[in-house]
């Protein structure tokens, strides 16, 4: 099993190849055609592409993206980490924008609203899981933003935002509190909602400890929350020149996780730990620093598998080992409100279109603090030399899209 | 790391061989000496010993042993699999007898009364989990039944209960049922409220679905309580001849874990899954029976430990993987009241003392239903030919066990 971050689909979409294609007349032939930046293999790096969106039905939205937060898991899923995909594949599912037209059936949306698309544009609506609210976790496999099998649609491959726009069911679709910065606040539709989700399954609140370990995209937006939870925060890194940064950030106690004596003075100390590392690594240190009755949450998806859990200690304890998949759309919009209440968004840095694989490379070795976040206005051409050229030449490498998938498929 | 299934201590009461030892004129001198069967390395298998129990202090009370179950923690203890041990020890964590004698402050038993004593002869009675009545979880180390040292009386290391008596405090000792057969109660007393115990902390209520692996001597209390509490259980196991056995102990449902078609056909099926098995095995197929936010609780710790357990199914259910070990001790009375109540005892094979190393063989290899238990009367010399000729010929290979503890300290 290859493993990765959490993205959806989690259950049930798996493509089958073999399945019978829609003909294309069962598509919208009056989409609209979008820039957007993707990749047409595994190994192609992102580029300049052109891609379809559907005409709004009844219940969508049409939204004209503004940023897109870069995630690790858009590159587990490009790169085919985590299983095979379908090419070309435009990622990103941390969108900010405004809506620019609504179906004649949306209510809730309208014409200049800014909103927000996390990583689910669909789900079944059917099963148990999605009348809870976790639509994450639906029984039939939830749709996810990019890279899934939109039955509803024809069968397309969903395609994600490092575009210029999208059109959402509008029951997927976040209202984006505008009191905060629409850049910073992008990341909160899958890192935070990502951190958000487990504390609240366990409850946190007031003067619960909890932990986090690794200080990225997720564990400073774990530290950012935790503390407005009311929560003693712990942040456990293996880097000395993060100490500091975790403090502004509000930890109550910095641990280097490489320092034996400290790791052992924080022994069964804590609640909760939201773990965000997405490498490989040793649980036992951190199951040490829990209590009786504590969780340990992992929220990651190491590719290549973590290695055996040292059962003893969950035992010795009562310990939970688990993990979390993002949240439902109702906990999303709760998050967004929350984090408006409290001022809370990422510490990001913005990237413009032709620097998107740099941006990749640099997220891959940690390099950021804390998440960066495609500026959508540098797919116009006017901000975009490279793809200005390409448009003026008329040799965008990718004319079709659909053409691309066939190639592909 | 060593793991095996779990026995106290857990934590904090690791031996110390460099810790200066209690003078002996600290032990009580007036101790008396009980016939008893124990090993004397942890190799030499069990033999016939003499060991000295303390005189009942005040909150002490004496209990004449009538039974003793046989549980799998003996032999990784007695073997030295978990951790190295002090010789001569002897095993024993599910005792039942009646009460001897009773120290002078002893309100809850009098002569006569029949009780039992399971896993744990002391604790702190300090810390948070002692306070909650969670002793097993001691934050300063439960003392085991067996094979501890016990701080309280001298630094003697504890010696548990194939034997004729025990003194216990009566804080640590259970009143057993008069309803119930007392050889066949005397498995609830380690693998009872092992099983219990999870049971109770997940809230397990009528028509939750509970899933037992392994029909061993903690499976098939397992399903009986299970079923008792009103759940709708299934048993996995592997042995295809388990299968009406399983059904005979009430299973709802039964899946030979070996039949992949099975297994998926019980996929997403239950809430909370209690494994017993005590050799290593991939959770994988397990999981895979969980639905979302239920959990995997194992009570046994595999000598060599577990593999990797697989996140991803962690994350895309939010299951929670855990251990439990034992219970508290007013837990124990409240399963004990519970089975009473419900007609619920274990299924045992009873063994004289002179086989009793045929037994463990037999246990090790899986082949006994459900439970042996020592019939403690056999330690007379009027009924074991063999210690009759040792008593008679005064060649009892350890006649003093404290010199034997200097010879292997």
């Amino acid at each position: 099993m290859t493993l990765g971050r959490p993205v959806p689909p989690p259950l049930g979409t798996k493509f089958n190849p073999q399945q019978p294609r829609q003909a294309p007349a069962a598509r919208a032939a009056t989409g609209t055609r979008v820039r957007a930046y993707g990749a047409t293999s595994a190994t192609s790096g992102l580029v300049p592409l052109e891609i379809e969106r559907r005409e709004p039905g009844p219940h969508d939205v049409e939204i004209s993206i503004a940023f897109c937060g870069l995630c690790h898991s858009d590159v587990h899923t490009i790169r085919g980490e985590w299983r095979d995909q379908r090419y070309p594949l435009v990622p990103g599912h941390e969108i900010v924008g405004r809506v620019t037209r609504t179906g004649e059936d949306v209510s809730m949306f309208s014409v200049g609203d800014l909103v927000g698309v996390g990583c689910l544009v669909d789900s079944c609506r059917n099963c148990d899981s999605c009348n809870e609210g976790l639509e994450q976790y639906c029984e039939n496999g939830a749709v996810a933003t990019y890279g899934a099998v939109d039955q509803r649609h024809g069968g397309e491959i969903t395609q994600g935002g490092y575009a210029t726009a999208i059109v959402v069911d509008e029951k997927y679709v976040l209202r984006m509190p505008e009191s905060l910065d629409p850049a910073e606040a992008a990341p909160l539709l899958c890192a935070g909602i990502t951190v958000f989700s487990p504390m609240q399954y366990f409850g946190v609140e007031a003067s619960d400890a909890v932990g986090v370990v690794g200080l990225g995209g997720l564990g400073h937006l774990a530290v950012k929350i935790a503390k407005a939870l009311g929560a003693v925060v712990t942040v456990f890194t293996t880097s000395p020149d993060k100490v500091e940064a975790a403090q502004r950030l509000g930890a109550d106690r910095v641990v280097l996780s490489t320092d034996a004596e400290a790791m052992a003075a924080a022994r069964r100390s804590i609640d909760l730990i939201i773990d965000t590392v997405s490498a490989r690594h040793d649980l036992g240190p951190y199951l040490r620093t829990i209590r009786r009755d504590g969780a340990l949450i992992q929220v990651s998806l190491p590719p290549g598998g973590m290695p055996p859990v040292p059962l003893g200690m969950l035992v010795g304890r009562r310990i939970a080992y688990g993990g979390s998949m993002i949240g439902g759309i109702a906990e999303t919009q709760e998050l967004l409100d929350f984090c408006a209440a409290h001022g809370i968004s990422a510490e990001v840095e913005l990237v413009a279109a032709d620097r998107l694989n740099e941006a990749w490379d640099r997220m891959v070795a940690g390099d950021v603090k804390y998440r960066f976040v495609l500026d959508v206005e540098s797919l116009n051409p006017a901000r975009n030399p490279a793809a200005a050229r390409e448009e003026a030449e008329g040799t965008n490498n990718l004319p079709d899209s659909t053409e691309s998938r066939e190639r592909n498929a």
